[in-house]
């Protein structure tokens, strides 16, 4: 069944490559009127979602990111809209060369062809991902968690519909509905078919599909970020960074799990960066200094610790002896997603964005701002944590690849 | 033992990293004088390399591939002094953004961090390899085959040695001496280790990279290559452009494998293509028309020789009844490299660009153009086949990733 999937969304990537601008715009557009016109019918279906979850024993969490009501479809619908203003990423020439031999050859961005996008529990990825790959050009192949099937089959309906109401093939955008873990490997050996394959969610989903897929992949969204405290930090302005990257939204992969402090600023930055934090009850984990200065209600840092992405009001702490322990610390325990360093020193801070080799690294700036949007980029599909093709936030440009074009008048090598 | 060559090589790039241009040039021009010093063990080592091939009874092209003389020692330390001369790739700024919150955005290129090169018997790969990883700042692990170990140990204690007398870490440039096939598998799951791995061989080689690694890798060098001679084509043209890109090197990649010719062009054009081919006594297979017009001297072609990369003195010829049914065939058989129209027609020349979905599109120019040097980009790794990250002639460019650096003062989101 996969295969047939494989084979319509390849033929429909043909079609959908050769498109311009103004139509795939319109078909974005008619998406979002659809959404919009069928609001019942969704929300109708993702009741019985929610009422699966709860009978399923799903918790608070879950069953919010599920959850679809009037004002997340307008922002689904709103959000189609917003692609559709974007710049066109396809046909953008990046390269031009006229050789010795006298042939012209241009690169030109084209859509990589057919995407895959596996993901968990929240159904507007669906709508979210479908817009981006088919204003990019690309089919897709949307693989979404058995929670929200109901309702991403009814939206992945409303979808296929719209565009194929204003003259696209419909299998430009298809669902699986086989959640299986099973139909989830399968979709992984596709290689045939897909020319890459997205995950989107949590360290299980990831670490699964890095160890099975046979389809190139780009890993997303592992962030243990870590900020560095120097010993010329501005101690006001550190504690304010600390407290928006750990605390603005802790679930997200942009956010703060360790902080590091050099021992010369640790004495009179901590005390100030802890009572902060109170305001939100961040249970913090610390070295054996940060214990000896903040108190022993903290609890000892382990590697455990160091090592792990909490998502949540908790914090690891390390007091450092230098920027370079603390080099090596990121080095060690980062999953090269963002890192931060204040400091008022430019020498510091250039060596720390030279020397740290993640995605953004940032002077005196929360790492809460990675992420598309902030970066210019409009909407995004991921942030990738890998260094091959994409790093980084992910917006349209990156679900592209290129292609030479060469023109001769009879030239032979 | 792979683990602790891995650790090493991550260790290296780090160093690497953070080198400025004239180090790394000057490394490479210190590779390029040892080379030529010691030429003496370089060609003693490959004698035994040839001796234990001959005895082995390997072919009198594997041989050829395998051979080192003074030429072709002095061909690769020129080659390492042409990469010293390039543009360094690193630190190039292709994004700058300020967004509302007043934080300054810079897109970076930085390496990629530690490139796997996985190849057969050239030895001169073992040089142009790493010269190309260490002028982007790449650590790089190579593997090359058993039938020139000799060869590669000698080459690579030289590179070692030159370049950790100018201050660079030796590992910067490690070689696998174990050539057992557990080991390039255990090389293949290298994934902390490991940003990319690139094959360099044939299509076992490839296959079994495709099939085994769990490190991202790049495709590279497959080429099932086409050419199409629609209706208003200059038949001499089109003899000229054929011949060379079947003749000029029929062992590469980008050497032409299937010719297709428009019904109402082939009377015409078959004959005087025929012609020319028989200067290098190419055998044909054709389909039933090519056999009616060229004689019963062509053999049938099957399923099996449109999917045949031959590299030899041998070509395929399918007569077509328009420009669709081309790029039907194309569509299917191609490996995505390199294609060719042959017209006087510019709007079929652009259907053609637009429609065929391969690395290298050409109008009137052979598809022997594909290549680093003539694309002016100097060297290149290797001819990329897939979409992802890279697609048609690597060079330097190709060997990096990117980095967000961001400078705030204080913002938070």
């Amino acid at each position: 069944m996969l295969d047939d999937i494989g084979r319509a969304a390849r033929e429909a990537s043909r079609m959908l490559a050769v498109t311009r601008s103004e139509q795939r715009n319109a078909a974005l557009k008619a998406i979002a009127e659809a959404l919009r016109a069928n609001k019942d019918a969704i929300i109708a279906a993702n009741e019985i979602d929610l009422e699966n979850g709860k009978a399923a024993g799903l918790s608070a969490g879950l069953l919010d990111r599920l959850a679809l009501n009037e004002s997340r479809i307008e922002g689904m619908a709103s959000g189609c809209e917003e692609v559709a203003g974007l710049l066109d990423p396809l046909g953008v020439v990046d390269y031009k060369y006229t050789n010795p031999a006298g042939i012209d050859i241009k690169r030109v961005r084209v859509p990589l062809g057919v995407i895959g996008i596996i993901y968990e529990a929240r159904p507007n990825v669906t709508v979210d991902a479908a817009a981006l790959c088919l204003k990019s050009g690309n089919a897709v192949i949307l693989r979404g968690g058995k929670e929200a099937i109901n309702s991403n089959i009814t939206l992945s309906d409303i979808m296929r519909k719209a565009i194929c109401d204003v003259g696209f093939d419909c299998n430009c955008i298809q669902l699986i509905t086989d959640t299986s873990r099973r139909c989830a490997i399968e979709l992984m050996q596709l290689s045939n078919h897909l020319d890459v394959l997205i995950p989107r969610g949590g360290a299980g989903l990831i670490k699964s599909v890095v160890e099975n897929s046979k389809v190139p992949i780009i890993e997303t969204g592992t962030g243990n970020c870590h900020a560095f405290i120097d010993e010329t930090a501005d101690v006001q302005m550190a504690a304010e960074i600390i407290y928006n990257a750990k605390c603005s939204r802790p679930s997200v992969c942009n956010a703060l799990e360790t902080l590091l402090v050099h021992e010369k600023a640790a004495e009179k930055a901590l005390p100030v960066v802890a009572e902060k934090l109170r305001q939100k009850k961040v249970k913090i984990f610390g070295c054996e200094t940060t214990r000896s200065i903040l108190g022993q209600e903290v609890e000892p840092a382990t590697e455990k610790e160091y090592e792990t992405e909490f998502l949540d009001y908790v914090l690891a702490i390390k007091v450092v002896k230098d920027i370079n322990e603390a080099l090596d610390h990121i080095q060690r325990y980062s999953s090269g997603h963002s890192e931060c360093i204040i400091t008022q020193n430019k020498e510091n801070a250039e060596n720390f964005l030279h020397r740290v080799d993640s995605a953004a690294v940032y002077v005196n700036a929360s790492t809460r701002f990675t992420d598309g949007n902030e970066f210019g980029f409009g909407a995004e599909i991921g942030i990738s944590t890998q260094k091959l093709h994409a790093r980084g936030p992910m917006g349209i440009s990156q679900l592209t690849s290129m292609k030479y074009i060469i023109h001769g008048d009879g030239n032979i090598r």
